[in-house]
């Protein structure tokens, strides 16, 4: 029997939100259905439900940053019982068979991999995301989150804990590496984190120094204002690594300059426009521009299980299923420090005004 | 004292080649003079000599791909002794005390390497290529060329050879691995060759199926014309690695999609231009846009060795002396197969018109 449950959805770019009653699929014998306890606010969600990425599928419900508990699982189901703490980032299938799929990197199944949202499920029924009091989702997309994150905290870290990760992992910081992180927003905050846990020296690439104090909460030895006169021949040669979390456009050539030798800059954030370089940037100095995709299930545990050891999760701000409007508003003007996460419990309470 | 050799000289970017006299120094204790058997013409000395990159020092010899025998050592060379067949290529000096060096990159030497022509050397007199009877070349910038390679087919090697190497060493080429080598002129075709023994299945990429007979020759399976209507989508997501050997400019986010997730396009072409692309060209499927610039010391031997083991060198056609200027009209139409060797024996008849 399918399961009505509560979710925050709208049915059109400009419409508000509103409290409907959705329904969940009847759990397949491989399937868990979570409790949601807390649901982070990922920009992605805003661009897709503004229909700035394209055609969204409405009346939708978006989110893919779930933490919360196992309420029942499937028949086939061993690695998961009731009570378990566990997680749903961006994706909940793929063919399971490609190259990339055996390898882990379910984000580029070259067969199509399932988004938690606004995606084609297997059944053809278009996905519903995290901003809603359960879930089901096939065990295989399911993650553990230790028992030292928080609800809340964990959440983020299901698409910008990731994220971040995957590229910090990918080309392999090292102790005492000078990593760059440019933009300190919900991935910024969550990269520098991390590649002072990994024991990087992290400097933090902003406009301005405003959120200095910040930087140096969150593991950053430094930063600087990238609208300093100088700073790019000042700083030229000196980084390891950057990671660009930013999605408007930046000087490539200029980004490129500040790398050592053999540097690599990986971008996370998807400006709108094409982006202008010279070969010559990655040439000279045998550099690299690599791009990075949330990551496979497997790493995104890793990831789980290494921010629980260096004992760190995302930095929020919770907010009520009422205030996920406000909340869209102060993320694009870049005023949360540092991830919004909806205080799933306050559906509660919630009156529903669509069935 | 100072050793007077011929060389071949142009005394401004239109003048023509004339043999004159020049004057290398006397050796250090840790040179090693040579006496130059083959000379590679690469298009970078086109480049340079006709002032297409910046200002040349006229009157300039250049030349950076050498073989010959070692003629004399200095007292302080215990690595080479008179006799030995040994090489040069685009580097004749480095602090060998930067991380760069200290890493075999000392083309990256962070306090700038010495080009074997047309650089500042270390005792502030401008470096002079092999275009010549002799050279002066100190010992840690020598190769030795295995006993398999004839010295004209060597030649090429030590920068066509080295500047494609590199990057399918550096991205680890795998057996099996469908590697699209993007034009096939001198760079072209050394890739070709290396991939191939790399055990990858190499295709060429290239604007008509006219070199498809030399390609298949090199060791390539297949040649594809990128001019054909449906080139982009039919071969999308098929090349584990693009070496890009073209120094025009390319459509960046095409040539992407042909990759495979996790693919790299490694470029050592530098085309004039800016080059567009779009960021999601990179994060969807996390690839890389990978530059190269020749290779360190070590590695370049690594290269004459694994040539040596696979029995090839460069294709070439032997030019005399007296037909470089015609030689590099050819190079410039793409009509050479693969790559131009100046046969120095031809100085020996050749009357000296310049002192």
């Amino acid at each position: 029997m399918p399961i009505s449950v509560k979710a925050l959805q709208k049915t059109g770019p400009d419409q508000p939100y509103r409290v409907a009653r959705i329904e969940l699929r009847d759990p397949r014998p491989d399937d868990v259905l979570i409790d949601i306890k807390a649901a982070g606010i990922c920009h992605s969600d805003i661009h897709t439900i503004r229909n700035e990425w394209g055609e969204a599928h409405f009346p939708l419900t978006v989110g893919h940053e779930i933490a919360g508990v196992v309420e029942a699982v499937g028949s086939d189901v061993t690695e998961y019982k009731v009570g378990d703490r566990v997680g749903v980032g961006c994706l909940v299938n793929s063919c399971g068979e490609c190259e990339e799929c055996q390898a882990g990197q379910q984000q580029n199944c070259t067969n199509g991999s399932v988004g938690t949202y606004n995606s084609k499920d297997v059944d053809g029924t278009i996905t519903q995301g995290g901003y809603a009091e359960k879930v089901v989702v096939n065990k295989n997309f399911v993650l553990s989150i230790p028992d030292a994150l928080d609800f809340d905290v964990a959440a983020p870290l299901l698409c910008a804990g990731i994220t971040t990760y995957s590229p910090l992992a990918t080309w392999d910081v090292q102790v005492g590496q000078k990593v760059a992180v440019l933009g300190l927003g919900g991935l910024g905050h969550m990269g520098v984190q991390i590649a002072a846990a990994k024991g990087a020296d992290v400097t933090v690439l902003s406009r301005t120094l405003k959120k200095e104090a910040e930087a140096r909460e969150l593991g950053a030895a430094r930063t600087l204002a990238t609208t300093d006169e100088n700073f790019f021949s000042e700083h030229r040669g000196e980084f390891d690594m950057i990671l660009n979390t930013i999605s408007a456009s930046i000087p490539v050539d200029q980004c490129m300059s500040l790398l050592k030798p053999r540097g690599v800059m990986a971008v996370v954030g998807l400006p709108p426009e094409k982006q202008e370089l010279s070969f010559a940037s990655v040439i000279m100095g045998r550099k690299a521009l690599a791009g990075s995709n949330i990551g496979g299930i497997p790493e995104t545990q890793e990831m789980l299980d290494f921010c629980a050891e260096h004992g760190f999760g995302a930095k929020i701000e919770k907010v009520s299923v009422h205030e996920v409007d406000d909340a869209y508003d102060r993320v694009v003007a870049g005023d949360v420090k540092f991830r919004c996460v909806i205080d799933t419990a306050t559906f509660a309470d919630a009156e529903v005004t669509a069935e």
